[in-house]
């Protein structure tokens, strides 16, 4: 059992990576208070540039780290000056000459990888950074992509549940990425259980395409369009786009057509609330179209934040109510299967289950 | 026991008609999200007039239905698009042909009367439309009225106690109904068990009216003065007013005189907060006096809240303390052994118990 | 076992005297809300200039008598006209002749010494005014002093630990009364346990005056500087200021330098929320010393209060997390045994602990 981990039914996988922040977010000797997993944390890039994530609260009198400041490659608490190096532990007392062993925080793993930051908020020693969900469309000179980081005021779930099931889009998003809502009822979801996660696959050959679609590449017909969604327990990517009709969107050739993909990392911050790090990266990099792809994306993301909080409060409210799956939560329920079984082998005691590695 | 009510001691009656709302706060084709007896209801009419209440929330991931829209006769869920009929049965599910049978959400009775709508929280089996108390000033040509819905910040028995109990007049409304301290304290409080609730009445011949009287009436002498409280668990009707001395008021002759009928729907929200849905009848139509009258007895209840939601702070405070009864609470306390009795037999599982019918 | 007091471990000693206000914050015919050890209090000066402490609810209908109005020598509830004498007992229910000896509330003794009022919450019969702390500064015409109260968003031990190791000046108020860090570390702590409390002692010779100190009193070169703390459980008195170098200011031949005494009153309000009332006394009376001594002074006392409510924030998040106490804390941690002893004490039954009587 680890530190934060309720008794009874675990609220959440520990022996993950998860996404703690962009590396663009944390400057050089600079500092971030978070919370993830219930656990106040203190993220910190020393002058020299190397990032540590840490318990944040000094262990002398609980006094956040984080309201203290990087000074050089050490920490130093506000309070009483005590200094911190990246793994956690006190190396200077300003009032006494011995520091004590058990002068130390918690330093929970952090890697760069892909220009996020990924954390491990559960056995360090189960933290293995080729394990951490790769994503080299951050890299990649043919995609242009912006990112942006979301509280949601929801529980984790409900936003995995939202990115499984994209029939909601006709209801919640009919001035963006919607379109016609028949379309939509009538696309059937297959859904497949992956090694590392699940994958959904809805295809809408000769349709019309969606308000966001002909902005960004003018389309003057029907379009041969897909969604793939991959989900891999702590964040998922969803591939969206379109291509003229019968012109092989199909068979892989996309580039000549409107294709985005999407990064979402999810973590929880705490029962009700989620921290939301999603990238979308489009194809198209002339006349500004990243920024207005970027821009439309968010508009939609944020209605789907005014949706999660409504649920929430609705589920506490009817805490004992049953859910109910209809046709299209085929993949959502993987999913909430996929992560039920890793939660029970956490709390038997198993070692951590093989994560996904690379695109 | 019915859901939502919490184990051991109930804390509201549950069936029993309680005011949902007044008829013209529900327009055609929308809804109103309102919480009663901690149960969050969404109120909706439809195109065709008809009335419904249901739980508020898509039996699917609990999606607030009062987030929707009403389309024709069905109200529509704004995340997926499921649709219930008035009976809260889904009747349609976009993304699948058939429909379970445990599509559905739990929908209440209720009830358009005397412009009023009416909700029973409890067992449906019971609810008894012949059983609403009546109150046919809302429809009398002799009688203007004007209605107001008040959130308040206390319990429920609080609002009761506060109205059957109108010795507090002098202290709290000074400025509009209260009057002459002194004639309060000498008037006697008769108080009668009926069978559907309690009586409480207070008669003060030849007092001096109160700011509000003689700004409606213009009385320049003194007055035959009444209070009658016909109290009937979830409403209240408190008939007051007064004519000039001698002329019959206390046989019942009242129409030459300013007669005022305030009608008070008392209905839990939780624990800790109220619905107050109140109106006020006067015999006194020219002039603008419906409006003086309605204006002056609002600001006074508002004067009301605050010493409800003062009260509320303080027995949180003390919750274990002891509360004494003065003389004045004659009526007040038959009508909390009314409640009480009532609520023991709704624990004991008896059926429900006579409630008013008629004024 | 004292009402307010929780199961298990005692939150508060009671059986002690805490500061309630200061003096001239409580008019004569005023009343003022405030909450002691989790209980609601209303302080009021009667017309002939008695002050009374009381339960805070009517013993009717727990409305707050801070609402209500000292009329002569009662205080009167605000809703239905019930009044109170100082000693708690209801004199009048206007409605009724008879008053019953259950219409009472607490009063809680309270004393006025040294222009502050001095409340005892705990069992009554121990409250003796001989053991009120003396602060003769408040009355002595050689010191100039201003007073305030702050509202503190932590624990009451936080604030002492804060008080009793001066060792954070430099790191939290560097711009005021701090000071050079390299000169903090190098001052040893001495602290001693006294029968009443606990005292602990700061010299530095021959050290550089910190900004507030060169302000007040136009030092030039170095100065022998003190700091001085009298902790005595609901209260502690800081002494400090500077000299000349070698002019007696460890011989207490202080009066020709800057000398300053500080009075400060912690009263617990909840387990996370303390009353502060302190004080700021100073021997340099002229050219608006006073007033600049208190002004830097209530900056650096709010930069303190941001510190404790940060720490409450983080010990709310790490329950059991340990504390570790360095080197500087010997005089912090002698308190924290006093206040530990006592809290045992009184959860045995035992009689009330001296307190000291005078300074």
């Amino acid at each position: 059992m680890i530190a934060g981990q309720t008794q009874g039914q675990a609220r959440y996988p520990f022996d993950i990576w998860y996404v703690a922040g962009w590396s663009d977010e944390l400057k050089v000797s600079e500092r971030i208070a978070r919370t993830f997993l219930d656990l106040p944390v203190v993220l910190f890039r020393t002058a020299g540039g190397e990032v540590s994530a840490l318990e944040d609260r000094c262990c002398h009198r609980s006094m956040p780290l984080s309201a203290g400041v990087v000074d050089g490659e050490i920490l130093r608490c506000s309070y009483h000056g005590l200094e911190y190096a990246t793994n956690g532990r006190c190396t200077r007392i300003p009032s006494q000459d011995k520091i004590p062993p058990s002068a130390r925080v918690r330093s929970f793993p952090l890697v760069e990888k892909d220009a996020l930051l990924w954390i491990w908020m559960g056995d360090a020693a189960l933290a293995d950074p080729m394990k951490i969900p790769g994503h080299n469309y951050h890299s990649d000179a043919e995609w242009a992509w912006r990112s942006a980081h979301y509280p949601v005021k929801g529980n984790w779930q409900l936003l995995i549940d939202n990115l499984m099931d994209l029939s909601h889009l006709p209801y919640i998003h009919p001035n963006t990425i919607g379109g016609n809502p028949e379309l939509h009822f009538k696309t059937k979801t297959e859904a497949s259980r992956l090694e590392s996660g699940v994958r959904v696959q809805r295809h809408m050959p000769a349709s019309v395409p969606p308000p966001t679609y002909v902005a960004a590449k003018g389309f003057t017909g029907l379009v041969d369009r897909w969604q793939e969604i991959e989900f891999e327990l702590s964040i998922l990517r969803i591939h969206t786009g379109g291509c003229d009709v019968g012109t092989g969107a199909y068979d892989g050739q996309r580039a000549h057509g409107l294709a985005m993909v999407g990064f979402h990392g999810i973590t929880p911050e705490s029962d009700k609330t989620t921290h939301y790090f999603w990238s979308m990266a489009t194809n198209v990099l002339d006349n500004d179209i990243p920024d207005l792809v970027f821009e439309q994306t968010a508009r939609t993301f944020k209605e789907d934040q005014d949706v999660l909080e409504l649920q929430q409060q609705r589920m506490e409210a009817f805490p004992d109510a049953p859910i109910i799956d209809i046709a299209s939560d085929v993949g959502g329920r993987m999913a909430r299967q996929f992560i039920r079984k890793l939660l029970i082998a956490e709390q038997n005691g198993n070692a951590a289950e093989p994560q996904a590695i690379a695109t």
